[in-house]
């Protein structure tokens, strides 16, 4: 559901009022939808280096419409900008002119992806202005683009091909509805992946995962969202939303696990119930966090104290737990929720954004334990979501805050969800030590 | 010189009725005077590492007023909150609420100033969460500086002690007015240095810098400011701003270079003429660069090839000539002039923000080339600077933009100018392949 304002400037009167006024119109975002096609019309691959052959050519096996010259006033679903053989950055024109001539043509919610490499392992100083001089391309043009289209990339490490399971399936999420929110931003494949599972309804069918914070908010459709696709739930939240708790397992199907996760043995706690109760753990969630908002000069231990402990120490006790079991080794997922606020910093939220960059910095440095076990830790960065706690935000405030990013709105819980969902499956297993933004290009958080 | 708003809000009747309307009031801001004092108080310096002790002592040899704890209701000139030795997120708390029973006591234009580690070489995830929960901590507490305070980061590289001769310059440079508008930002020293100069009027004096499009605008700016600050200057423009340039070379007392930058043979002409009329070549600034706007839908080969040869192919071809000269070899200094554009994207300047982002690809990946002869290569990020081409964006739009940043205010072209003096001083050998953002802890560039 978008906001009432959305809503409104997308129907009948709304429309033509807003558009006479000049007001933002929001579009509403193309959302993923089980069953439904992956992008909305067909998908013009560019770039002349022998991956985008490739590419192309793997993308005809998914029935995609692929075509590798746009035709005119053609409605396109897609342009992926296959760059990964950029020299310098005078290679960067033609490519990139042949994507603009087609800007026009793309269809609502449509997408523009870019794939190269990344700059800081350039071999020389002109291949990196090229790769680097991508990213604010990139995001320059994702600013530009109107009626929910949005425009990412795709960063592969040098030794991963375009055509790797894990490209492709970065690819396929970027196409996708379930990256409706997500816009300007760089997702890097750092490992070629193991297979990537075909495009089913289910893709985590067979996995036990475990969500904290579950009793409502985000981590309510975390589990509603890891539910559709095919996972087996453990909902987790403190004993005091235990009733709620209770009306999201049943709702998931799943069980309910009450547990303050700062308890010294919350990790293992976690891990018996998965184990005993569903016979193993895979993925398990970070999502539990709280504010308690203050300026710093206004700041009391309690507030800074409980927010570190909530949001970050309990993660680092619990991924203890997780590493040390013989029970969270065949290809485990760990994926965190951190949050544009711990990038960009917020006024009044020192305590918050120092716990969300520990989470990032958590999850960048637990990268390589996970990876033995062919795991993966990952986390994303929510921009303003529309959620209850936003709902109490004063209504200006809210009011700039949703509209500060290119889409002209605050995301759904589901777009948070949908990401973790890409995150949490075997088609993200080359993705490892990342933060995706899912922020509509946040202004406050580039 | 702060804009015609800032001024107003400043004094007399503006300044009461902008309180009483709830205006923003941008500060005055606190900018470098030779001679006169580095910071308006004492200076607090808190932590309990053996660096913060070791520091502490460092920083009374440069005859400030140094405290180990607050004494209430004393303005303060700083706060130094050294933090290197953190091991896991709960380590911040008691250093940081320590801080924070000072914040009210800041004098106007007081700096906040954090000394840490970087959290990608950390030992740990728990250390690199306390590293990088630091990063989150910054960059709110300069949301919520007033009255032209500011709040910036050292990191230290592992090996990099914080009293070394490059740590210290750096801190120099955060505590002065040098720094006026860079806030909400981390720099990054990875190297020891050779030896701090003394506190100077002049540091550049002895070096011979070449300044590209110094006609007019930011880069006469820069040639303004390095001659202030001692060195001798080559400016360097087009033929067709002869008259302007020629204007700059006599006030800087320096020597003017007509020339095309976009030349093969640029560099070539610059080291010779250096060489010929001042015995040798020790910096370089690349200021020069256009921006042709158009939304990318609407781009033609001419504006984009334009932006991309001017403002980061000739700077390639130039660095290609420096590295290959012999005259280019004694602690040689390259700074270049980015953008947040390149950084965060910007509508309507694909090509432009192509070309920064290419900068700063360029910067990061010729470090290790520039640091064999105890060089250097850095850029600078400008935001919102008050130029005579940000005089002619529209006033709603430039009103807008201005205030979008913590200090609710543009930047001034001397304020870029100072970074880049400080990248080009024997201060800053440490710093290598770094970009720092001179833009007031701008929004769009988070």
């Amino acid at each position: 559901m978008a906001d009432k304002y959305t809503q409104l400037v997308n129907q009948g009167v709304g429309k033509s009022v807003a558009r006479k006024l000049g007001l933002p119109q929001p579009a509403i975002l193309r959302r993923y939808r089980p069953g439904s096609p992956l992008v909305p019309g067909p998908v013009v691959v560019l770039g002349d280096s022998p991956a985008s052959d490739k590419l192309a050519a793997e993308l005809l096996s998914w029935e995609l419409d692929i075509r590798r010259h746009a035709v005119p006033r053609e409605k396109l679903g897609a342009i992926i900008l296959v760059l990964d053989n950029v020299q310098r950055p005078e290679d960067l024109g033609r490519p990139v002119l042949a994507a603009a001539a087609s800007l026009r043509d793309l269809a609502p919610g449509a997408r523009v992806l870019t794939v190269s490499r990344p700059a800081a392992t350039a071999a020389s100083p002109a291949i990196a202005a090229a790769r680097q001089g991508i990213d604010g391309l990139l995001r320059s043009l994702a600013k530009e683009l109107r009626a929910g289209a949005t425009g990412n990339g795709i960063l592969l490490a040098d030794d991963v091909e375009a055509t790797s399971p894990s490209a492709l399936g970065a690819v396929r999420f970027f196409l996708s509805g379930r990256s409706a929110f997500v816009d300007g931003q760089f997702l890097t494949v750092s490992g070629q992946g193991g297979t990537l599972p075909p495009q089913a309804d289910t893709p985590l069918a067979g996995k036990v995962a475990v969500v904290t914070g579950a009793a409502r908010g985000i981590g309510a459709d975390i589990a509603r969202t890891l539910h559709r696709d095919g996972a087996t739930l453990v909902v987790v939240d403190l004993p005091s939303a235990g009733d709620h708790l209770a009306a999201v397992a049943n709702e998931v199907k799943g069980t309910a696990l009450q547990l303050d996760i700062t308890r010294d043995d919350a990790g293992q706690r976690m891990i018996d119930h998965a184990v005993q109760r569903h016979g193993r753990l895979d993925i398990v969630i970070h999502n539990a966090g709280i504010t308690r908002d203050k300026l710093l000069a206004n700041m009391d231990p309690a507030r800074w104290d409980s927010v570190i402990n909530i949001n970050i120490a309990s993660q680092l006790r619990i991924n203890e737990a997780l590493l040390a079991s013989k029970h969270f080794r065949s290809a485990p997922r760990i994926v965190s929720v951190a949050s544009t606020s711990g990038i960009a910093g917020n006024r009044g939220q020192t305590n918050y954004a120092a716990s969300k960059g520990g989470v990032m910095g958590m999850v960048r440095a637990t990268a390589s334990l996970m990876a033995g076990n062919g795991g993966s830790i990952n986390a994303v960065a929510p921009g303003f979501i529309e959620t209850e706690m936003t709902s109490r935000i004063p209504l200006a405030l809210r009011e700039t805050a949703r509209r500060l990013n290119s889409l002209k709105q605050g995301g759904q819980p589901v777009d948070v969800a949908e990401a973790i969902a890409f995150l949490a499956s075997d088609a993200a297993a080359g993705i490892n030590g990342e933060v995706l933004r899912v922020c509509g290009q946040n202004l406050v958080g580039a």
